[in-house]
């Protein structure tokens, strides 16, 4: 039984194919094996292969998806990696934080990982409900992307043998594509309201709304509670035909 | 001032040169920079400084020996890592207590890591004081020389951070009073709103919303927000006079 079943690794936009092979065979050293590929520049590819050393079964399971949104849309929780500190302060965790989160319960989770010289973009991380920050040097804090796996992964690890098995089956929470579809709802209504409008977009405002509903952890309950809430000021406020 | 500078990484018969560059990048991450290498096969390497990735520095000051008596002859501790689980039984650490120790003091410290296939001789590990076991999957236990290098070093970094002060000053959190006026303020809208009314009271689904917003967590700015959008929802909807 893989006590770490529940957990994806995704990385995104990954340029050397050495690095997949890498966080393939790191991912396996610490028992992880759902192994996700966004638009990744070469795959497959006799380096990773290489480089992975053994796990090229975790290789030849990984999923390769077009975009983020295909690779996470099933899972609950999405965390990514990221090195910069954000003027905008998002919930963030460091590794340790991260495994205990994961490892409670067998909640379907994404852990991002991004570009090799840019990271996640500013629209990929507002899909994750924790930013998770590697602690290092400050004067040199950009990990090779395997690297930073491999911290992740270990972390991980450590954190299911320390478990015996807690089983924290807690009510069911929305899954990102729900997420979606409630911020959606929500910008729309935002807009029908004229609390957004042409002089006051969206984007800041509605990252700042993820960023306390991200925060929350909405149960599918929940979102269906919010958007009940959302369609009465629709109804309400809509002008008279 | 560097809490690290009494450790030395050393690399024993390392054959790919990449590893090299890959541990030096992963040292410099984690505040390290004493590297030395004992008679690896390509050294220098356009590979090692490919892969070191702007750790140029610790290569270009990295120390090549021998043998392994010189690279650690002036340590009086001696750590080496070991993937098996020997029939010898050595006082052994695993990465956290091994990183507890050494950060205790600033005891002249080497850490060994051994050959890509082989890994250290018994020979070798016989200067050891400790063995250091990094804690993995038992059925799939060969980590890569750099990605071993990379959790031991972010553990020595973690644990002469743990001794340094925690400044945790993150936004201003909503006081209490703050956040039941806020509360106030949405079961008024929702009353408005005719989402509550007299056959649908508020207790239950005040309840459930408080639940949400308490464990978001709300900072004063977002609070702010969110009865903005409240008073935006009271005035569209405000019967005409």
């Amino acid at each position: 039984m893989n006590r770490l079943s529940h957990v994806r690794i995704v990385l995104v936009g990954t340029t050397h194919p050495g690095n997949i092979g890498a966080a393939a065979r790191a991912m396996k050293n610490m028992g992880l094996r759902d192994l996700t590929l966004v638009a990744p520049k070469v795959f497959p590819s006799g380096e990773a292969t290489a480089r992975a050393s053994g796990a090229d079964d975790i290789l030849s399971e990984a999923r390769v998806c077009r975009d983020l949104q295909e690779a996470i849309d099933d899972c609950a929780l999405v965390v990514g990696a990221s090195a910069r500190l954000r003027t905008i302060s998002w919930p963030q965790l460091d590794p340790r934080e991260c495994a205990k989160q994961v490892t409670a319960g067998n909640t379907k989770t994404a852990i991002l990982f991004g570009r090799e010289h840019s990271g996640l973009t500013n629209e990929e991380l507002e899909r994750c409900h924790y930013l998770l920050h590697i602690p290092c040097d400050p004067d040199f804090s950009s990990l090779n992307v395997a690297a930073a796996v491999q911290i992740v992964a270990y972390e991980l690890f450590l954190s299911t043998q320390k478990q015996a098995h807690t089983d924290n089956n807690g009510p069911a929470l929305a899954t990102a594509a729900e997420m979606e579809s409630f911020y959606g709802h929500l910008e729309r209504t935002l807009y029908d309201l004229r609390f957004l409008h042409e002089r006051k977009p969206g984007p800041s405002v509605m990252r700042r709304l993820r960023r306390i509903f991200n925060r929350a952890m909405l149960e599918k309950k929940e979102i269906h509670l919010l958007r009940g809430i959302l369609t009465a000021v629709q109804l309400r406020i809509r002008p008279p035909a």
